[in-house]
């Protein structure tokens, strides 16, 4: 008899003839780990193009050799098993290779934010321990502003782009030139364990220090494939970085497109100007991007827009669902949306909101209103359920009953580096307890409804802030939204709505919001108080709803 | 210092911070199983159509409602972990059920192959002390003679399918009585360890006792989600069973299929009258055989032919390559095939000749010799080469030098059921010996020349009878050829030629098919003997070489 501890019964398991003389042997049983992906498509397809940077293209074979100089070369320089590299860095090629050069030597791959400022890049270099750090030259003032504050003294390292725009090197050497030191045959080795370490993600929270997610091999080769199949990525695959790599490696992209043999099209930043003729030029069939994005594509002058002659592109969004509004004006251009659900916690994307046969026939407000909703699990996320916040029983699957989502998954990381404090808040009773409080719909579909602490209580009723954004969004001279609780004598709290208009819209009356809104939902949810500006964002480029609530208040 | 067990080297890994509070865990840790793939697709797709058998149809919620009472029956009857159940079926839904109902127990699948004999039937159900026995009416004179001749003594459940043809009931109960035992919301268990025995299947080898491969749960979740990144399978996937699902599960796809929430079409028999208007009628977009299959479906006769409108249909071949001429010939009638290559101990397809830019552009000739070849590794086939048969270092990857080829994967069986010393004799030196000779190209690609024992040496010549085989094929009169060694006092051997000529094809002379291979390749290579006549075949369809080379001492 032998527990099984996945379910908590025990399971009648005495041994049989299948438990004798078929163990695990070197010809049987390897590690999973994203590194073979590279291996197999340098090998497979050595000529494919794998990577454009600007006017710059390599193919598999070259990238190969690349990535085993830098763990060469890194070795060289003392890095092994369980030591950190941290990359400050957008888009470019040095990035796509640390992710594999890295982890090529048993080291852990740390992709910084380049959105943060110098005191928590100096607290992250600490708390990582890096031993090297590769920094892009644009961000250079950052960087030696974090490396005086910070006791770290890892080896710095120059990535100097022709396409950056100014900054300085800081480094003892060019990345190109780093490259040089090491063997393109290097003789690099598989993880000996899958469950070990390979990328140390630092989550931006809003308060507090940054807490560092550590991913591993079987994980990291887990979800990869999980993309693969579930965005159909294939070697006719042209993938635009539209996401930042630093975002959970790239939502793990960074591993799946390779995996897949596709080409990675590299991109310093998100710019419709750019984006637009990249795509027409290099035929990209797939990318990524927070609905900011999309809205940021949907909102550029019409100059730069083009007709696409190559087919639809595919296009995943997630970290909030995109508004109907934006699914309409992406599918307009000439994009399929898809709606991923992820934390950097389960490795970027974990859920998705699976196309149904006959939604396609649906008046558009309808089936955006479907698509909205973050949806159920990849194929590779094993368990997902809205539970009750206190007990952890499932609540039932009615659309209304408001719960916590949580998961259980090989996607799910190892758990916070060196906190084991908040690792414990976080795996409770065999779940990983994300922290989005959401709904179970009927068809077993999720659909978030709030963080935790942006739920808006006013006279006893929840009202989800994110359900009047989706309204808000509606409105047609309205470009962003975000709704926040405000102190209330009478009611406790009331919504606040913070709206930014789209450029050239004529002016807009508070009065008109609120109008809208009621004309559009039930009236007791309608936001009170409607403030107009930009609205205050993270590194990650998500709104900043604690600068609101404070704002809230003084309004 | 811990030692890389996988690569003979060691590696330093002291512990570092990533080392600890950093463990597995109920919320991020869960054995890999097929069996969440069924789970996946009822919970996301309960009323999208899972599998169609004749005029029946019914959805994924209803598939997963039938496994789970099939396990519930079966543990009722005292089924549990370790136990053996038995299934004699052609393509029929009761297969399928049983790839899911039985180890939702922790129990093992054994798919018998329905075209193997009395004697060899009895074998394998003592020597996998099956305790349940579940078998198709049609196949009941065989299994009834088996029963009395083995001293298993299983319980048998009859498929009474109204589409079986003659046959009786031999059991205690039919399949949909029993299933009405089950209870459809039975509470199943993943295994406790993903390396648990999933399934059984005896190899049909020309000589001997069968061995049983024994599959695990984490070796079938791979190479399924291998089948569906190579093979392109997603929720529009609409896979009709032409391949034998005893064989190797199917290739996996009996998993796979599911785990794209593709639709599965039964099909009893191989036979051209019924595929060709059922491709039509289900809109088929997948299926897979062995080249005989195409080349059944190519030499079928034109009234039964269909011109296609929903698009080109994928075809999966494997078992041997297949001659230019059959690619050419499925390709005009519409569907595109590939290359796979595998063995029941790899999951069935590990490789495949994975198609290159280019190739498109060449001449049918040159593009089907490059598609002959049995290619490079999936996804999920971590490693192959080409090795000397003594040593085991690799061969020079220049198209010549024959070696064996090896195999490392995950996707490697665990071994031979109470069998060590065979499973010893294929596992040696960090690999899976796959007995198949053949070369490494330069580009990677393995091309296999023969089985060890069916190259012919001739004046000292190694000469291979595939070779002559893919010379032969290209006659336009010839359907079915095999060449094998026959003695010879001078050359030591020469290759003797026994071919099949197409229905209605004018007799040929020996000579003119020696003059037809004279004219296609070197004149050492060719056949001094030419027989004429039907082809003797394993149960599983492959030609009979041994029978062959005794018949050659004879001519």
């Amino acid at each position: 008899m032998r527990p099984d501890t996945n379910r908590g019964v025990t399971t009648d398991v005495s041994p049989s003839a299948f438990d004798t003389d078929l163990d695990k042997n070197a010809a049987n049983f390897e590690a999973l780990s994203p590194l073979g992906f590279l291996r197999r498509s340098a090998s497979t397809y050595p000529d494919k193009i794998a990577v454009i940077h600007g006017g710059d293209t390599y193919p598999y074979g070259e990238l190969y050799r690349r990535c085993r100089r830098l763990a060469s070369a890194l070795k060289a320089r003392g890095v092994g098993h369980g030591d950190t590299v941290s990359v400050m860095a957008p888009n470019v090629p040095a990035m796509l290779e640390a992710h594999y050069g890295v982890p090529m030597l048993g080291a852990v791959l740390n992709a910084l934010n380049y959105r943060l400022d110098a005191p928590t890049i100096a607290f992250i270099m600490e708390h990582a321990e890096n031993k090297v750090l590769i920094t892009d030259r644009e961000f250079s003032p950052v960087i030696g502003e974090a490396l005086k504050q910070s006791k770290a003294k890892p080896l710095v390292i120059d990535i100097d782009d022709a396409l950056a725009e100014g900054g300085e090197l800081l480094g003892e050497k060019d990345y190109e030139a780093f490259l040089e030191e090491g063997d393109p045959e290097f003789e690099w080795s598989y993880p000996a364990d899958e469950w070990e370490a390979l990328s140390l993600n630092y989550t931006s929270g809003t308060t507090g220090n940054p807490k560092g997610v550590v991913f591993h091999h079987r994980g990291a080769y887990l979800n990869a494939v999980g993309n693969a199949i579930m965005f159909g990525l294939n070697s006719a695959t042209i993938y635009l970085w539209t996401l930042p790599m630093f975002h959970c490696n790239g939502w793990t992209y960074t591993w799946a497109v390779t995996a897949a043999a596709g080409t990675h099209v590299c991109l310093r930043q998100v710019d419709p100007a750019l984006i637009f003729p990249m795509i027409e030029e290099h035929e990209v069939t797939h990318m990524c991007g927070a609905p900011v994005v999309l809205n940021m594509l949907i909102h550029a002058p019409d100059e730069l827009k083009r007709e696409f002659a190559h087919g639809r592109i595919e296009i995943a969004t997630g970290g909030a669902a995109p508004p109907s509004a934006v699914i309409e004006g992406m599918e307009r251009m000439g994009f399929r949306v898809t709606h991923l659900y992820g934390l950097t916690e389960s490795y970027g994307p974990s859920m998705l909101c699976a196309y149904q046969d006959g939604w396609e026939e649906l008046e558009i407000g309808e089936r955006a209103a479907l698509m909205a909703r973050q949806g159920v699990n990849y194929l590779t996320l094993e368990r997902y359920d809205v539970v009750d916040r206190e007990t952890l029983e499932p609540v039932p699957a009615d659309g209304e009953t408001i719960g916590e989502l949580v998961l259980r998954s090989n996607t799910v990381m190892k758990g916070y580096l060196k906190n084991r404090q908040a690792s414990d808040a976080v795996f409770q009773g065999g779940w990983f307890r994300t922290g989005d409080l959401g709904v179970k719909h009927p068809d077993g579909y999720v659909e978030i409804k709030d963080r935790a602490k942006d739920i808006i209580i006013s006279g006893g009723e929840n009202i989800s802030s994110l359900e009047i954004e989706e309204v808000l969004y509606k409105h047609p001279k309205i470009m962003e939204a975000a709704v926040v609780a405000r102190p209330d004598e009478k009611w406790g709290e009331t919504p606040c709505a913070f709206v930014t208009l789209t450029d050239g819209a004529d002016s807009v009356s508070a009065q008109e919001v609120i109008d809208f809104c009621r004309d559009n939902m039930a009236h007791y949810k309608c936001p009170k108080t409607v403030v107009f500006g930009g609205l205050p964002k993270t590194s990650t480029g998500k709104i900043q709803k604690f600068i609101l609530r404070d704002q809230a208040k003084e309004v």
